[in-house]
């Protein structure tokens, strides 16, 4: 099989950049090992920037996005009992959409069968090939036969654990990560959500997220150990643990019912440089990883097809490479202020068990600024919208 | 001997006091352990904020601050080798003033003679007693005699050493502290500054800062280890090491000179809570302490004497005591806002011996963002010029 982008991983990231360049007559392949109710059996955080909202739309799946999807003007952020809101609306003139990342890689799954798009599920054994030549290509296993896919440009958005990044000479890699003592307690109900807006909590006992899916399906979180397991919570616990951290209002009105879905998921910073190596590009996870806390994780992953589609568009259209020559560089100039967002709301909201008393002191003084200053406000809320691309 | 408010300690804090109550007909007494040459003798840093100058002109000493202080209408962070400016006036309309402390003092004690004012040098042994009654008094030493001053209120102005802060029962008493592992090796000059206004380098063998005590007079600054020496620094060292860390243009045009004075300064963060017990109230170090980095020492010192000055007034003119009731608690607010633009600008533009790779692109990519966003940009210099009283 000949193609001109061959795409590791059918996730969001690999069908958006896929949809993109079709639309523009630039034809893809993508390859995934998993099987597509796999794929959306993975649940993620669904908090939208409206310059991703406004790429989802450009690749013309926004349909159901704009239909569904809660448009939040502000959120709240609560601590010492109080709640205290980001008018995301009025410190920035832009706004996120809440739209769960499985639905819009549903929406996607769907204009590319549209389309008559090529995604390959099942591909067992994914490998890249000659990345370093302008001839590279993929190859994969399926049905027992291995196939090959040849192509002008590779582009992995296979995730953290994807072979892509591992493509890339250890000699040329440079990784940097932090992991955070500490771990999400995620728990998915039935439930309306105790908000119309999400809610950060900063609490002496951990942090603690109200979000929600939609207007009767609510998901909380709640700050746990970094290697707790599932079966350690029971639903009753769950609630118990949430409600102790909200400010009154919250805890006195809060829905509770049994769990459609618990998870455990670790805080990891993490970013691999370069996001390119000959005719290879990285795009998401498996270049770059960020704490959940501010929902960077799919936006950055956003960002990387934002400059990969305009560098690919110009290779095609205008036989100009200089896109694709700075991707790497451009990418990771948002990236890394992505992580220093993700980096720094982690760290102003969540209690660090090695932390001295002067440490938790600045972490409250610092919420205590952020209230009394319009700038740290702005500040905030146009890293939360998504600074530009 | 009897007076309304006893003060311990002849810095600026106690003496800008006194003469802001003595300018409003409330009687005061400062006692100090050493002779006035050697106050005056003490090199401080001089960047006063502009709430702190409009205090300095209340208490009608602010002639020859306003004559030869040189107003600064922004500065320059310097890394990776080039300059950005951060134009306090523009980013907030407000400016500050570089007048050394060692003036300012000067400046006080010429007023309080003028007035008559009560000073005490030479005074041993100050100490408090019956801090808890409404009949406090101070005892000293002086001459071989043991002297006392009863009084309404005693004010421990005497910095981080003095005894004021020890007369609060230790189980009243929390302390909050944060040791950096560096120093700032300072060296003044009789050299024309380099640049018209402050540079603060961030760079990989260390934080520099260029700064200035007049325009002839020189003082700049390299980060060193927390425990050197400065037997351990020669001229040469240091303005070697200097110009190392300079970027281009001004390590070109810098002006070297020999030595006026050299200092050590270790960077700490420290606070005490509360600021008040009973009939004493404490001010400036006795009660808190930061790193350098921002110039916020003399400035916080310079809230608790608005704040207490403004109380003090109340009480003797309107009887109203909600200010000193609230004293402790609104000193304490600003200073934290003053302790973690501190630490925040400590550790913005210092090399953290322990730091990751990670840590330390996030401390570049926090400078990228910086002067990426203007709410960035009066954030911080919201903070620098001030916060308001």
């Amino acid at each position: 099989m000949r193609t001109q982008v061959g795409i590791i991983g059918g996730g969001p990231s690999g069908l958006l950049l896929s949809q993109l360049l079709h639309l523009n007559g630039i034809e893809t392949v993508v390859l995934e090992r998993h099987s597509r109710d796999y794929v959306l059996g993975r649940v993620r955080a669904g908090v939208l920037e409206h310059g991703f909202a406004d790429l989802v739309r450009e690749a013309g799946v926004a349909d159901r996005m704009d239909a569904e999807g809660l448009v939040h003007d502000g959120f709240d952020i609560a601590y010492n009992g109080e709640r205290h809101r980001i008018d995301l609306k009025g410190l920035t003139g832009n706004t996120v959409i809440v739209y769960g990342q499985t639905e819009l890689t549903k929406d996607l799954y769907e204009a590319r069968d549209r389309m008559g798009g090529i995604v390959v599920h099942g591909a067992e054994d994914v490998a890249p090939h000659d990345v370093e030549t302008d001839t590279p290509c993929l190859t994969y296993r399926r049905g027992g036969e291995v196939h090959r896919v040849d192509c002008d440009f590779i582009v992995g958005c296979d995730g953290f654990h994807g072979v892509s990044r591992q493509a890339i000479p250890a000699d040329r890699l440079r990784e940097y990560e932090k992991v955070y003592p500490m771990g999400w307690f995620g728990l998915l109900s039935e439930t309306p959500p105790v908000s119309e807006e999400l809610i950060y909590v900063n609490h002496e006992r951990g942090f603690a997220l109200c979000s929600m899916r939609s207007h009767t399906r609510s998901r909380y979180y709640v700050q746990c150990g970094a290697d707790e397991r599932i079966e350690q919570w029971s639903d009753d616990r769950f609630w118990t643990e949430l409600v102790s951290r909200l400010p009154e209002d919250a805890a006195s009105t809060i829905v509770t019912g049994p769990s459609l879905e618990k998870t455990v998921a670790p805080l990891r910073s993490y970013v691999a440089e370069p996001m390119r190596h000959g005719s290879l590009f990285l795009a998401g996870d498996a270049a770059h990883i960020v704490p959940p806390t501010g929902a960077k994780g799919l936006n950055s992953a956003g960002s990387d097809i934002f400059y990969l589609f305009q560098a690919l568009l110009d290779h095609y259209r205008k036989d100009d490479d200089s896109g694709l020559d700075h991707y790497s560089e451009r990418a990771l100039a948002r990236i890394w202020k992505a992580e220093r967002f993700s980096w720094w709301m982690t760290r102003l909201l969540h209690h660090f068990p090695a932390e001295d008393d002067f440490d938790r002191r600045i972490q409250t003084t610092e919420l205590d600024y952020l209230f009394s200053s319009h700038a740290a406000q702005v500040s905030l809320a146009e890293n939360y919208v998504g600074l530009p691309y």
